[in-house]
């Protein structure tokens, strides 16, 4: 069975955990705890050199890391990614966005509300962080509400159906008030999260 | 013929440029200069929402943005994306490892550089990048010398081919020196950029 290395708060981890259980494909969760340095030790950098989770391991000793590139994986040939080739690169636009743009501004500012005794020289930017948070949204609204090409809502991220870029998108985007970031202004992006909430088999970031 | 809009300096504009230079794909250059926020106006946002190049528009309309998505539309069919499921997950991998863990380090570390006097909160914290940086090269450097899965040193990122990870991952490490990284003690990566720079059809950076 493929083994899932995983740390339960982690939208990261989320992602895969939701996508697997989404595509039925049994898994077996090995939590690390981040916050103790359980992703730094000899043992998992051995096997995963950037030391950190989500991180999966297969029978047969292969192994990948990176949440997107997991996913991409288990979902290439499902409903889960485009079948036209130049959606499925939109696809991927949207999840590269979400980890250069998105992603350490918004799972970053609920990182440290969760853990606020957690030192980290980061934490002084935190107001720029939130700001960036605010773009990254801002930039989700105006295409989920129409903006850009064409003018017309949409319901999902790309070609009009779900996809792996909406669980990219959802996973720290839901919880993103955790980090102080306030959905009010953003109609667009909350439709969206109830239409990916209300996906068959979609389970809470903290199922395990 | 696709337009690539484009800032001549940019790690990531450059992947665009080789890539396409290499599968020899006729483009007009739209040069935009960042510094001057000629990425931010109103025209530019209302086709890229993100505000950012690499950006391409097609002659029938349709937009993509973020280099690597980019790449990956223009060369799936190609010999520079793996034929094997697995190993395409592989060079995903490495591309979000790049835009997460490489480029928001050594990129900004050479934009500082390259640009003492423009305004930038994050400068605060470059030796916090600087370090982040050196960790990303150490990643790198692991893999490519053969640790990790296997033990043999490897010529390429990924399938012992050169691949689209293969320009991610060289654009903005074969100028980290510009940003104040030092290569000395990265022996398999200098050998891999001498690999890549060998590779046929080859453009450096400042060729438009």
């Amino acid at each position: 069975m493929i083994r899932l290395y995983d740390y339960l708060p982690s939208g990261n981890g989320y992602k895969v955990r939701l996508l697997l259980t989404q595509l039925k494909i049994p898994f077996e969760r090995i939590e690390l705890d981040i916050i103790k340095g359980s992703t730094r030790t000899r043992e998992f950098l051995g096997k995963f050199p950037n030391g950190r989770i989500p991180a999966v391991e297969f029978d047969d000793g292969r192994r990948l890391f990176e949440s997107n590139a997991i996913m991409w994986h288990f979902a290439e040939t499902t409903a889960l990614v485009p079948k036209d080739p130049f959606e499925r690169a939109r696809a991927l636009q949207w999840m590269f966005f979400e980890q250069y743009s998105h992603e350490p501004y918004i799972a970053v500012a609920r990182f440290f509300a969760m853990h606020p005794s957690y030192p980290d020289e980061r934490r002084a930017g935190l107001p720029r962080i939130i700001r960036s948070g605010y773009e990254a949204l801002g930039v989700m609204e105006l295409h989920l509400g129409g903006g850009g090409e064409g003018d017309h809502p949409r319901e999902f991220l790309v070609g009009g159906k779900y996809s792996i870029a909406d669980i990219a998108l959802y996973a720290y985007t839901h919880v993103a008030h955790e980090g102080g970031l306030d959905l009010a202004n953003y109609p667009a992006i909350r439709e969206w999260l109830a239409r990916v909430k209300s996906q068959p088999r979609h389970i809470p970031i903290t199922q395990g």
